[in-house]
């Protein structure tokens, strides 16, 4: 009853993470109920990044420039390279403000259960970039999941020919972290890392 | 570092109730990752809701038609109409199928805290129906929080002289709710309003 174009906004709108059909619902309403503050702003906003944002020939990040505002940084040093899966992934480490490199992003992990191969991956543009002597160090940041991990170790494989020097991130207690909720493996890789303190 | 167009992006779904920031930005990102699937067909949802949807000049709810469908619908008994506050209101007693009249949507609740006043909401539409000896019976159908009773005795001052009958939602245990987790206001409501069983 509450119309077919409703039902088709919120049909889109539950796609979104975050929002199930009912918050999709909730959303639809409040976009109808603010056209001129959120409405008309989110649909003009929604045509320029489609028709502006693109992904960077070179890292795979996401920018209305291309080389991407991080490749074409001078200030950062171009032979660290952080390869993440996705561009989500990107962000956070930008976030952290604590890398002044490079990235690569490859589109995703490797997965057996999805069916994802090499192939549908950017991997080919990283070892390209190892090959052509533009990478110092690869530092693989990925999840430390099975899938992670399987994509990290065939990425050491591809670079083990390159003049990059391949490293990753290290597993320990969240700063913030309980040990108490911690896992096992968490707690154990920590140990193993442990530093003088 | 996510690009001018992005950010902006980011913040206006942050605005859609159940996105917070975090939540906002996997959006945009799920957005920017499907463009052909996701992010054009939204588009083109929200310019179509945005061109074809208005309230119903009668009742308030939102439709591509106006009188909307409800109050077009001659199977529905005219007389009988509920009021609620806002039009998600109407959507949840539409999907539970139990109500064939029709409807006076009120755009909102009288609010001290929120300054909300009867002259901001549609009371005089609903007043000016039973005038007109459109309405038989009004079902006040508003939450039951301060500001929801505080309206509702509001409208049935304001319905107190026309030849409307002011009725209002029974309290009582929701239908699969345990007693146990229940508050002691709608137990004490329950118990007052039983019935033979």
């Amino acid at each position: 009853m509450t119309g077919a174009e409703i039902e088709k906004l919120i049909q889109l709108l539950a796609r979104l993470p975050g929002l199930g059909p009912r918050s999709a619902r909730r959303a639809a309403l409040h976009l109808l109920k603010r056209r001129e503050s959120l409405l008309d702003p989110l649909m003009r906003a929604l045509d320029e990044v489609a028709r502006t944002v693109k992904a960077c020939g070179q890292c795979g990040n996401l920018d209305t420039a291309d080389p991407c505002a991080i490749c074409a940084d001078p200030r950062r040093d171009a032979g660290l390279v952080c390869v993440v899966a996705e561009v989500g992934d990107l962000w956070a480490l930008e976030r952290s403000g604590a890398f002044k490199g490079r990235y690569h992003v490859l589109g995703g992990m490797l997965s057996a259960l999805d069916g994802v191969g090499p192939e549908k991956l950017n991997i080919a543009g990283l070892v390209g970039r190892a090959r052509r002597g533009e990478v110092r160090e690869a530092i693989l940041a990925l999840d430390a999941t099975v899938d992670g991990q399987t994509t990290a170790h065939y990425i050491a494989d591809k670079l083990a020919g390159t003049a990059a020097k391949v490293s990753r991130l290290a597993h320990g207690v969240p700063v913030g972290g309980e040990l108490d909720y911690l896992d096992d493996g968490t707690i154990a890789a920590a140990l193993n890392a442990r530093r003088p303190a």
